[in-house]
């Protein structure tokens, strides 16, 4: 029963949040008249992206890339959605210590747990990718990948983000979600290539973000088959199978998708050698970097942030060719639910 | 100069596989009254495949599938190429050894090499995939992805398999390519889910089976992302990251697709996790083994083969309604090369 409802929350939150993206940018209908990026101010950031689509997909132009090879990859947090003031995932993955504490008393002076009974962002946050996998793995091993996905589903239709007080999934970039729509429509595959955890981003990837699961490479678990009284299940196991983050976004992008990018996104440092790796290959490429630039609507932080820090990247960007997206700047809307422009 | 030249063998070779199947099964234009299994005889195989397609695809039908959740999983060695006398993949690592031979005299007294250079067929085959694998790290490793794919491709377009006298890649199953093509076009996603090296066939499935690198899920080294003179590189290391065989098949489609399949296509115990996990999901699904029972076209094996081993696979099929294709009887022609029915 409780699964039911949980699922039937889910359904709830997916439709208010694709009715709050007027027009839902993927269910468009293609119209070469229409702008396909209505949140994304005039400016170079714009020109750089539409430059680059036109040109990929031009079979006269000697920039021109075949669709097999339109491949677009994506870092999540700080990229599609916002990642403050801690990561969404490690806000489940707390919200979890805090309803299982009750079976766990050791949980009360055993780091992290304690920092996340006790609510201290600041020592939850520092271990960054990893010890998020690690509070998740020791908090829901055992139980399958189905069970696992229920109580992502009901935790994302029923957890609020503090400072807006909406669904965490609500907080998604509207013109990232544009952006997502206009390389579909223009024949390329969108992969998430993220540190968060795969099992988690899987179950809200395809209905906001339009990415279905087979395109989604991320950190993740041991995972062991098992048949239970004849019933096979996957079961998640305590240890660490691989961490999607840093120079390993490229070794992720070897094995899942096994070809390299046109373009790359992301936000931080942590996507630096996915841009480099992108970017350094023959023919037109595209390097984006999200500049979080706008306390007002979203927040601002960069080369001091122990979340999404973006130092090397800005450094490096005007040299290597990579574009620097300004949120203040370049955006006229940042979440779907701020309304129309 | 040496890399150019292995290219144009390779495109060479790949024209010429394509030019042997006539028509070539993926580039047939949609046509209802045209037969999309041309090579399979009428016969209880041949249907329970057609009626699965027809009722998945059917809106109309209680059976009926939408789209994105039409995955179908096919194991590679033995069930859409032949793997005897030995793996192709073991083949191509024993050619490796030989030609490496000179630069490593330690490898006269050193299993499984010594094995490799005196043609010990046996003592090579008995280590299975892992074995492979470790050969192939052994070799290969501080090469970058790039130049062992030149490797591979440079092999596959100058090896020849010792029965048959052609290349490797002609000895592909002209059905099963008709049966990838026919679920194509029914809107299936086709991928490859095997025990072999993920590096190795992503070299010739889109050319061969129409797969794209994308979706094949195979066995893995370690790969580390390296900046040598500003270029950026990801090189192949000893280590062994994933066996994709067995109880791990189940694991590697949840990793790499991250939604249970609705048809899965085997031919040895090594695929029974993966049928069983396949077709013990809700709504109609699909399992099927290919039956090696052909010595005159191909090879007859089963129970008691070294390579693709099939006795719980025989034992369970029929209580588990999955569908034993025997080679011999539901199929017209085994290779492309055979000509016409």
């Amino acid at each position: 029963m409780k699964r039911l409802s949980a699922l039937h929350w889910t359904i709830l939150a997916a439709v208010s949040v694709l009715a709050a993206c007027a027009p839902a940018p993927d269910r468009q209908s293609p119209n070469a008249a229409a702008d396909p990026l209505p949140s994304w101010r005039e400016g170079s950031a714009r020109t750089a992206v539409m430059d680059f689509v036109t040109t990929v997909t031009d079979p006269s132009s000697p920039g021109f890339v075949p669709e097999p090879e339109r491949i677009a990859v994506f870092d999540n947090d700080g990229t599609l959605w916002s990642e403050q003031p801690i990561y969404f995932q490690l806000a489940f993955a707390a919200d979890r210590v805090r309803a299982l504490a009750p079976e766990h008393p050791e949980w009360q002076s055993q780091q992290p747990f304690k920092a996340a009974l006790e609510g201290d962002l600041e020592t939850l946050s520092a271990g960054g990718h990893r010890a998020i996998l690690e509070i998740v793995a020791a908090t829901h091993s055992g139980l399958t990948t189905d069970e696992f996905a229920a109580v992502v589903a009901d935790w994302l239709a029923t957890a609020r983000h503090p400072r807006f007080d909406r669904p965490y999934a609500d907080l998604v970039y509207q013109p990232m979600l544009e952006l997502l729509a206009y390389l579909r429509e223009s024949s390329f595959k969108t992969y998430i290539v993220s540190g968060g955890g795969v099992d988690f981003m899987r179950v809200f990837a395809e209905r906001v973000y339009g990415i279905p699961p087979e395109q989604v490479v991320g950190s993740m678990g041991d995972l062991a088959y098992e048949v239970r009284d004849g019933e096979p299940a996957l079961v998640k196991q305590p240890g660490i199978f691989f961490i999607d983050d840093g120079p390993d976004k490229p070794v992720g992008i070897a094995r899942f998708i096994g070809r390299r990018p046109i373009a790359a996104f992301g936000n931080s440092d942590g996507d630096f050698q996915m841009l480099e790796w992108t970017t350094s290959g023959s023919g037109r490429r595209l390097g984006v970097y999200i500049h979080h630039d706008d306390a007002e609507r979203e927040w601002a932080y960069d080369r001091d942030s122990p979340i999404g820090r973006l130092q090397r990247g800005l450094d490096e960007a005007p040299a290597r060719g990579w574009t620097v997206v300004s949120m203040r700047e370049d955006w006229t809307r940042v979440y779907p639910f701020e309304g129309g422009m």
